[in-house]
C-alpha cells in the first residue's frame, strides 16, 4: 500500500493547507506502508513565474512539512522535477488523452467561465498530475473534494492505457480528506490565498499576534453572551486550542460578560502552543538548508527508482523503448 | 550553425518523403557545421498506437536515413524519446504557451473542421516540437511549407521565455524546402500515405515494378504525340532519370509513336537504378541492426550533452532547479 501526495509550493503555507490536508496526510505516514510526499514545483511554475520565488518556496514547502511532522525515515520526500521520469511518462499519457477529458476538468473551466487567459500547463495540469499519481504506483491519492475529478481523470487514462497497451498502470484510488473541520479566513470566508485571508503556518509570533487582534468582530456589547456558531474567532480557536480550553470558552461565550479583545489574546496563545514544537522544528531545518537539499536529494533517488521502472514499462508497452 | 531536422516514423518513407523533405535535408549534413537528425518517436505515438508497428518504424527509419545518404561521422543521428530532457523543457514551455496558440495550429484546427476528435498529444504537438528545437539550439529547421506554423510557434514560445526568464533559447529559423519537385501519387493526386498512393522509396523492386506497371493512364492511340504536362509517369520518371534520359522521353512524348507501357517500364528502370546505391546500403544497414542501434546510442548521448546543458538552463531561469 503506497500513500501519494503532493502539495503546490504556491507561497508559505496557511492554517487551511495544513488542517485541511497537511496534518491528515501526514498523519498517513504512519498507517501506509509506503508514502511518497513531493513538492509539486512543476505544477507551480503554472502560478509562480519568478524564479526566486518558486526556489525559496520550494525548499521552504520542505522545511514546512518536514517541521509539521513528516518523518523522512519513514516517508519519501522530495522535488517533483528532480524526476524527470514523470515529465516523460506526461508525454506519453498526453497522447492517448481525449481533449474532451481536459476541456471538462473544472479547474480549466472555471477559468475559463471567468474569462481569464489559460495557458496550456494550466490545460494538461491534469495529465501531469496523473504523471505523478502512476509513476510511484500509488495505491491511495489523498486529496480534498475539489480534486477528486483529477483522481478520475487519471484513472481514466490509466484505464485506457492499460486497455490498448496491456496492464501497465496500477489504478490509484482517492482517500478524500475530511473537510468538516471549517478553516475560515480572517474575514470569515473560507480561508484561501485567493482571498487574502490566510493565517500563515509559520508567520513571526509577534505579527500573526497582530493579525489576530485586527480580526473584525461584531459588535455586541460586552456583557451579552456570544454566539460561538459561525464565529471566527471560535472557529479557529477550536483547531489549536485543548478541548478542556473550547469547554472553558464555549461557557464564557454562553455566560457573556467578556470583550473579543479576550478571546483573541486565548487565540493567539493557543496558537502559539499549537504550533510551538512545529516551529522549533522548523527552525532548526532552516539553520540547516543544506540538510533539507540532503532529503530531498536522497528522497528523488527513491523516488526516480521507482519511476524508472514504471516508465520503463509504459514506454515498452506503447513501443516508445526496445525499437 | 547547428541544422535541425526530425521525422516521424510512421510507416515506410515514400518517393514524397525522399523528394519532398529528406534527400534536401540529407544534402544539409554537408553545409552546416553541425546537423543534428531525429526519429521523432514520441510525435508518431500520437498515430501510431500499435507498439511493433512504433518499433520497427522507428529502427527502419534510421535505417533508411542512412541508407539515403545520412553520415553517422557527419550528423548526430538519434531517436527522440532517447533524450528524456526534450520532454522535461515540454513541460516547461507548455507552462507558458497560450492556449490561443496552440488553438490556430492549422494541423489541430484541421482535425477538428473535419469532425475528428483530437488527443491532447496533438493539440500539444507543437510544442514537444518547440522543445526539440530549443533543446539543440538549433539555428536552422528545414520544413515543408506546412510546418511554418510550427517553427512560429517555437518562435513565439521561446521569445517569451527568454523575455519573462532571461535569455536562454537561441531563435531558430525556418529553412523551406524547395517543394517546387513535384511528386505525384500513383493517381495523380499529391503523393500522400492518407490518400494511399504512394511509391515507397525501399519497396521490393518486382513489386515496386508491378506497381508502376499498374499506374492508370490515359487512352490515346499509341502513334499520338502525349502530352508530358501533368502526366504522372513523367513526372516521376523526371525524378530519377538522368538529365539525357530526360530529354530523350522530352522527344518521344513530342513524337507519339509509343505506349504507356514502355514509359512504365524505363521508370521503373530509372528508378532502380537511382535508389540502387541506396538499397545496397540499405541492406548493409539492415543485416547489422546493432550496428544501427550503436550509431543511434552514440548520436544520443551527444544529443543528450546538447539538450542537457540546455535544460539546465531553462530550469534554472524559471527556477524549476536551484532551490
Amino acid at each position: 500500500m503506497r500513500v501519494l501526495s503532493g502539495i503546490q509550493p504556491t507561497g508559505p503555507f496557511h492554517w487551511g493547507n495544513y488542517f485541511g490536508a497537511i496534518q491528515q496526510y501526514v498523519d498517513l505516514q504512519d498507517q501506509a506502508a509506503e508514502a511518497y510526499y513531493f513538492i509539486a514545483n512543476l505544477h507551480a511554475l503554472n502560478t509562480v513565474r519568478d524564479r526566486e520565488k518558486l526556489q525559496e518556496y520550494t525548499l521552504n514547502g520542505a522545511i514546512d512539512l518536514l517541521a509539521l511532522g513528516l518523518k523522512p525515515e519513514k516517508a519519501v520526500l522530495f522535488v517533483q522535477s528532480d524526476v524527470p521520469e514523470v515529465s516523460e511518462l506526461c508525454w506519453l499519457l498526453l497522447t492517448g488523452t481525449p481533449m474532451g477529458l481536459l476541456e471538462r476538468c473544472v479547474s480549466y473551466k472555471d477559468k475559463m467561465a471567468k474569462g481569464l487567459k489559460a495557458d496550456a500547463g494550466l490545460f494538461t495540469y491534469p495529465v501531469l498530475q496523473a504523471a505523478d499519481i502512476l509513476a510511484y504506483d500509488s495505491n491511495i491519492v489523498p486529496v480534498g473534494e475539489d480534486q477528486i475529478q483529477h483522481i478520475e481523470v487519471c484513472r481514466d487514462i490509466a484505464g485506457s492505457f492499460n486497455h490498448h497497451f496491456g496492464e501497465t498502470f496500477v489504478m490509484p484510488k482517492a482517500k478524500v480528506l475530511d473537510s468538516s473541520a471549517r478553516v475560515p479566513g480572517l474575514d470569515g470566508e473560507k480561508m484561501s490565498k485567493s482571498y487574502n485571508n490566510t493565517l500563515a503556518v509559520f508567520d513571526d509570533v509577534k505579527a500573526q499576534r497582530k493579525q489576530i487582534m485586527r480580526i473584525t468582530t461584531d459588535s455586541r456589547p460586552m456583557e451579552e453572551p456570544k454566539n460561538p456558531d459561525g464565529d471566527v474567532l471560535f472557529d479557529l480557536y477550536k483547531l489549536v486550542a485543548t478541548e478542556s480550553q473550547v469547554a472553558d470558552m464555549t461557557a464564557l461565550y454562553a455566560r457573556g460578560g467578556f470583550g473579543y479583545g479576550e478571546v483573541k489574546k486565548a487565540l493567539a496563545d493557543a496558537a502559539e502552543t499549537y504550533f510551538a514544537e512545529a516551529r522549533e522544528r522548523r527552525a532548526a531545518w532552516a539553520a540547516r538548508p543544506d540538510d533539507v537539499r540532503d532529503v530531498l536529494k536522497s528522497g528523488a533517488a527513491k523516488a526516480r527508482a521507482k519511476a524508472a521502472a514504471t516508465l520503463a514499462r509504459a514506454q515498452s508497452a506503447c513501443g516508445a523503448k526496445g525499437y
